[in-house]
């Protein structure tokens, strides 16, 4: 007798995943039957016309066929056949071989002086921010991070996660996967959607009182899909919340080099906590190469570093870890290319600084155009895009209909692919999605008129 | 308060790893001291000096940097361009972007059209198999499939899955972090490590005396770490056995390319299902370009094909590969390249056939060398390596010591890091331990010299 859904176990069937749910079958069905789809439910760049960076692309190709550094003619700069072959050394065994659970050393020391340089580790702040390569996991995209940093702290029916509202539904989606309570707090949409102790607080009680014992609280920074980027004091907040009630933070910080509106700064939790003299708040970060500027999503590289957390407890991580063998190490080697950049003077910093500045330009475009121009819709209200890759704009509905309704009715009409805000959490009674910045300046012009006219005659 | 590990759950507690457990970390811990280590602990043939298939790595290179494919001279051979061109053109967006949860479609036609060629649904057979590119799921190496499939057909902690004793410990660190219940069933070892029917049915009855609800058995073959291989026959018997009794089949396939003894050759689950007109028992098969003659571990591609799986079970698989979105794309590619090989009289060919052959000697020279070699050491007993990577041997050891005991002290003595038989299960009175065949034919001759003087004065 084959397997029967009704056997299949309940949190399998409760996990939820908007980002690739139905809207998203739908749209590669009409796809397929010929219509153009502009796929704007997802942080996919090079889906949409992103070129990599050739510094990552050189340093990749050098990794898995090694003999092309001996090349004649030089086709390769010096730079990158020097990095790849300090990675090959320091892996022992190159790309074809399992490195250890937690990733290949030399990336692991790479990324701990990375985040030593961006927190002032390297000596440049008044408190120093010193990075350990043994607590910096190497994984498989920062999602396999989350997952296993959620998967350490769940341990029954009761325990709960606090997470934003909205949310990125990988949150959602694991805590119901690994039998926790998710805990949402409100981030506050007339104020830019920023994050307030109080609603913090609120929400930390209201969940207290059904018996649930919070475990953790995550915190998406720049946020995802809100596009707001915290301040030092909002982190310091957060921190201090944690303490108080004995909870973990989740740091999900794989927007850090994303951030548009000028004046504005990536603040990482690392750095507060540091500043603070905070040792007892347990903290898991994370980042990636998906998004920033390389926005190599399927090389699948990414990194959680772990704060105050117990020896004893890091082992079980590494566990973890190890009983599917390593992340895989084109992405390890993809990360420390990432991290260790060409320095000033090397023969590819030139095209590599010139490179960056052309998508940093063009997304802080996009940025501008998709908020200004969702805001100026009838019925419409876009909060600026101060940071990440997406707009959450909130939409005047009919009573009776859903934003499930809208977007599949929008994808129908317009062949524009976004995700209904259900998908992200919202406040009863109000209605959003979240569309991507990432379509090319014109198209992104054409997206905004579509919707434009689609909304003007919807009911 | 910072996370302690009292908090963290039982079931990841529970989770034991051998392959990579303490007397791993022993032996790291030597080598960072100074001595020099063996690591039979684990398949990684590239850490042991197999060299990468010349194929693979200039299609991932292409892949990577696909101006390469434009480079003067004819760096690379025309019919590894064409397939990387076919590959980044069939994925949309290269290797940088996320593909569809399953996977890239151009590699699910493909591991289809291989699946068809390997069981004779090219038209060869008399019974057609037919592989179907929807039910093929890519994945981050087989243990991500292997663990997808676990988390679905676990719901509570009375579901059952039934194992070989010996096993690989994948399949005891998956179940019990999902909570289920292991299911040990006895391989022969009298017998070479035979699957027997009498074994399955005992297993069975007794689960089900204790109130386990049996919902799947896996099979692995060839076996790791016995090294048997299972002939039509066997496979049948485990086919009507599930179908009896209401099971899933795991199949475990990823040695089917490494099978050394003459006139033994590799069956699939899927064929011999096909044969016996089985399409009512579920079926989870499982393969890898980590083992055969690529050993490309650290690229972890993998794919698991599923048959006889209603379409609202399959959906719930895919959905679960879509919360961390998909498998990373080298991987991918590295799987493209491994089931479409250079067709004979390609400018790839002789050069493909000749490494394979090459890496195809030595693994049975060494597969011989080391059963014969460990079978001559008094108090050893050791079945043919007939497929796999692995010796299984059984050891005479004095009363009231264990596996652990002896397999640390080896390696304190002579540097040979192998995982104890407990990590995998035996007949309790019983011990053994796993050793790789992969280190090179010299070494290997001096670990089976060291092994037995080391044995022969170990009290």
């Amino acid at each position: 007798m084959a397997m029967r859904l009704s056997e299949v176990s309940a949190a399998v069937l409760e996990t939820q995943y908007a980002v690739r749910g139905p809207i998203v079958a739908r749209a590669q069905a009409l796809e397929r039957a010929g219509k153009r789809i502009i796929y704007c439910n997802i942080g996919n760049p090079q889906a949409l016309g992103q070129k990599p960076l050739t510094w990552i692309r050189q340093g990749l190709a050098l990794g898995e066929y090694p003999v092309l550094a001996d090349l004649p003619g030089g086709s390769f700069p010096e730079d990158a056949i020097e990095n790849s072959r300090r990675f090959l050394e320091g892996s022992g065994h190159g790309l074809g071989a399992y490195s250890e659970s937690k990733g290949v050393r030399i990336v692991r020391d790479t990324v701990a002086e990375f985040i030593d340089r961006r927190d002032g580790g390297d000596g440049s702040a008044a408190v120093p921010v010193k990075a350990d390569p043994d607590s910096i996991f190497l994984t498989d995209g920062a999602s396999k991070a989350v997952q296993t940093a959620l998967r350490m702290l769940i341990a029954s029916a009761h325990d709960g996660i606090m997470i934003p509202i909205p949310q990125y539904p990988l949150y959602s989606a694991s805590i119901a996967l690994y039998g926790g309570k998710q805990v949402g707090y409100y981030l506050d949409e007339a104020e830019g959607w920023a994050l307030s102790e109080s609603m913090l607080e609120d929400a930390f009680v209201a969940a207290r009182a059904e018996g649930t014992k919070v475990k953790a609280i995550c915190v998406i920074n720049p946020g995802n899909p809100t596009g707001a980027v915290l301040d030092r004091d909002n982190i310091a907040m957060v921190i201090r919340f944690a303490s108080r009630h004995g909870l973990a933070i989740l740091a999900d910080e794989v927007y850090q080099d994303n951030i548009y509106r000028p004046g504005l700064r990536f603040v990482s939790f690392a750095r507060v906590m540091a500043e603070l003299g905070e040792t007892d708040v347990s903290l898991f970060s994370f980042h990636s190469c998906s998004k920033g500027l390389l926005g190599e999503c399927g090389q699948r590289g990414g990194y959680m570093e772990i704060r105050n957390i117990p020896v004893d407890v890091a082992a079980q991580i590494t566990k973890l870890q190890s009983v599917s063998l390593c992340a895989n190490l084109p992405g390890q080697l993809a990360l420390y290319f990432m991290v260790k950049p060409p320095r000033p003077g090397d023969p590819s910093r030139n095209l590599y600084d010139h490179e960056r500045s052309a998508i940093m330009d063009t997304l802080k475009a996009r940025a501008i155009l998709l908020a200004e121009g969702l805001s100026a819709i009838p019925g419409y209200s876009c909060a600026p895009i101060s940071g990440a890759m997406y707009a959450f704009p909130r939409i005047d509905i009919p009573a009776g209909k859903t934003d499930e309704d809208y977007c599949l009715d929008l994808l129908e009409t317009t062949g524009i692919c976004v995700v209904p805000g259900s998908g992200f959490g919202q406040k009863p009674g109000t209605a959003h999605f979240r569309t991507t910045i990432l379509p090319p300046v014109a198209d992104l012009e054409s997206v905004v008129h579509a919707i434009a006219a689609f909304h003007a005659t919807w009911r």
